[in-house]
């Protein structure tokens, strides 16, 4: 069973530092100037999380693995490739926004399980680190989501 | 607009298809049979969720293109990989009840936004229709939520 919390705690330190690169792009891409803020602000945060699944790496005595997050890569892919073929920029804002959403919700997903197999498996200091990603997380959406995937968005920029 | 409307609702149709293939799949492979049956549950639904996407693509006189979805490729081939991996039953439950979380949030993420942009593009029939897929999708996260990704799920088989 810590050999299973471990492997997915990999997959999400994975898809982290997958988005830690990815976001810089998107940063630059988005003609909004609030849709840039919004993301600056998540690298910062997928950064702290980095950070925190470092160190609930450390508390179960595990050290990440070189593995690839085969979903993340997929959906990194994805956005950017809509990205590329959206050429009128609110539109592509509205593409990265998409792609941000289903990020947050792996992440949710990802994070709300490995809580609960830490918690069952007693390792209380574990599942508070990664409940205070979880917390983050889904406070954290209204800032990417708050009418921003709705076409009114194009007013923004 | 609704060019990028029709590329997400083709994103989630090659998904929801990429499911019906890989769900009976996980059926067969789940030890217990309350997981079993939730996800052949769930199977009948994704295969109403198609039938959902062919009417919204008949109402914005569009058809859907044979295009794969790079994300939910990636989230099915980790869930087959781990799946592999893990030779002891219940822990191999606990990680398709794991990827099957993902695949649902990564439903309610792309129909949540597609709802929001049918609606500003004033295709209230095609916001209902996604708006039901939505409902039931939130509404079925319990079946397969409920305590299932927690060791104690060991007991069910």
């Amino acid at each position: 069973m810590i050999d299973l919390l471990a492997d997915e705690m990999q997959d999400l330190y994975d898809a982290e530092k997958q988005l830690v690169k990815a976001l810089p792009k998107m940063v630059k891409a988005a003609s909004s100037e609030e849709l840039s803020q919004a993301l600056g602000d998540h690298l910062g945060q997928t950064q702290e999380q980095v950070t925190r699944l470092e160190r609930a790496f450390e508390m179960i005595h595990k050290k990440p693995r070189n593995k690839a997050c085969a979903a993340l890569k997929g959906l990194v892919s994805e956005a950017e490739e809509r990205m590329q073929a959206e050429k009128n920029e609110p539109l592509s804002d509205l593409a990265m926004i998409c792609a941000a959403q289903k990020v947050e919700h792996y992440e949710i997903a990802g994070y709300g399980t490995l809580k609960a197999w830490a918690e069952d498996l007693g390792l209380e200091d574990v599942a508070d680190l990664l409940a205070e990603t979880l917390k983050r997380r889904k406070g954290g959406r209204p800032e990417v989501n708050r009418d921003c995937r709705r076409p009114s968005y194009r007013h923004f920029g």
